[in-house]
């Protein structure tokens, strides 16, 4: 783990034109450029559809069966972000995975506030649900307001008796719209690129002029019942502004019965996984990530069938075949 | 994860005669009795020794050379407990890592309060430390009361400039004798056999007559400056009166940039990893437990001497050495 690794992400990111409390119409292209100006690796495969009639990228790295589908959402303050955006740290975990990923482009605000972008998800996750059941290990992933989406996709699932998939992975969500985590002040001067004024503008643009409060539960899971939800992984950094939603986050989920991991690394900003390529601790969190993972889908198969691995044939090219256009 | 396992070990502990708040006189055999009831696997070698003036208890398991070592601190509410009332759990972490465990018999309170059984704990680290510096993997455990102390080793041992080891691994540690967790109140209906009673009346015995404060950092780690301390596992079951203090000390060593993964098992109490042998999560958990110390101890040699494996040839037999009577 090297401080110059970090040292160089803290720069990237402190120096990045990007701001995410900024005019999304003007940060949106900034921040795609950001997300994608590594080009992908050769092998990555990506390709747009749509499950229930929301727009996602089926994104395939291994040319085997995939082992099961990761759904993931992206972030970007529920304002910016693409699912394509998301796809640099998305095919690191299907690599490590052996899983394939489904990265889902919800509407985002403030011209679609809350609950455009969860419907957008809960369509799509409910749409693979009827094509695959219970045949196909299923997972959950998201980061940052995606991993606040991926959590509340969980939530309003269980209310809506939707079967839960076999584990979630949530990089620095964003748990609490109130903006209440202390960390926003004592990581003030850490956090080289997140401030508690930009989510402040983010969670008033998804909260919308409907006046939806900050605190309920299916904006900000850290006030939600959390009972039922499967097992949990977070990640942040120690760094984070956000460094409190996901400790907080996790703490409601243990007080409420979920099997949950909290995994801080130390030094590091927010989904600094995305920077695996250049910085070890991004590469570490991932292969845990994808260990973790792996645990809890080969246990949910040998669960419902008996069977020592996963039975995922024919997901693949399931869905390729409900891919609209190859790239 | 079946229920029926779960309910077979609330009421194993629900109904045992155990008492961790009762007279230690009393108390100390039935608590043995109940550690020692299921016999250990007849490749279970213990043999007694000491380290640094400290009584110990060496624990192989694997035949071949033992990857590292395993530094144990025994539970017992600092008043109960024994390095060989331990090994049943050790080894089972020793076995699943491949390496050696050295479980410290410290002094025990009433008798002996603070600072008796945290100057044995150190004595027999350092003791460790000059006899293989940095040419073995070192990791430190401890559950409940021992994770306390754990704790402690590290966070007076690097006041005292002592090398820390690779990592540590802390089952549902007391980490507040102040006993201000909300999971006293919120679980007290669910854990079956530890009460924040015991807990008061065990940690008055252990800060004694002397006068140290319940808050002191020395014996209450979520008070402590935690900044340098190795990386961190902590488990703990969700039912359990110590559930907070789990979670509060990960919380401030995340917030003091410790790399700390906090992992909550769902429906289970205080060290449920000791009923390994007929509860699947207890199994479960002492394979992450193992994972987490395998990664750091790997990690840890490869830095230091840029070799793939660890080079801990002679640390069994230099240790068996000092044993002193093989059992």
């Amino acid at each position: 783990m090297s401080q110059e690794q970090r040292e160089m992400v803290h720069r990237l990111l402190r120096d990045a034109p990007f701001d995410l409390g900024g005019d999304p119409a003007v940060q949106r292209p900034l921040l795609e450029a950001m997300l994608t100006a590594q080009p992908l690796p050769d092998d990555v495969r990506l390709s747009d559809g749509d499950l229930g009639g929301v727009p996602v990228v089926f994104i395939n790295v291994a040319d085997g069966e995939p082992r099961g589908v990761i759904v993931h959402l992206h972030g970007g303050g529920f304002a910016m972000g693409s699912a394509r955006g998301s796809a640099g740290l998305v095919s690191m975990l299907a690599r490590k995975t052996g899983m394939m990923a489904v990265a889902i482009d919800y509407r985002l605000s403030p011209e679609q506030p809350y609950p455009a972008a969860l419907h957008d998800a809960t369509a799509a996750y409910q749409a693979l649900l009827e094509q695959f059941g219970d045949t196909v290990p299923i997972a959950v992933s998201g980061e940052s307001a995606g991993g606040n989406l991926a959590i509340e996709l969980l939530i309003s699932g269980l209310a809506n008796r939707l079967s839960m998939p076999a584990a979630a992975v949530l990089f620095s969500p964003v748990t609490d719209l109130t903006v209440g985590g202390s960390s926003y002040n004592t990581n003030s001067d850490r956090d080289p690129n997140i401030t508690a004024a930009a989510i402040r503008t983010r969670a008033a643009d998804y909260l919308g002029k409907t006046g939806t409060a900050a605190n309920d539960p299916l904006v900000s899971p850290i006030f939600a019942d959390l009972t039922g939800l499967p097992p949990l992984l977070i990640q942040a950094g120690s760094h984070e502004v956000l460094l409190d939603d996901a400790i907080t986050f996790a703490a409601r989920a243990a007080a409420h019965d979920v099997a949950v991991t909290l995994d801080i690394t130390p030094g590091v900003p927010h989904v600094f996984q995305g920077f695996a390529a250049i910085l070890d601790e991004g590469e570490q969190a991932l292969t845990r990530a994808a260990a973790f993972l792996q645990a809890h889908t080969a246990q949910r198969v040998v669960g419902a069938h008996g069977q020592s691995h996963p039975d995922s044939a024919g997901v693949g090219q399931s869905l390729r075949a409900a891919s609209t256009t190859a790239v």
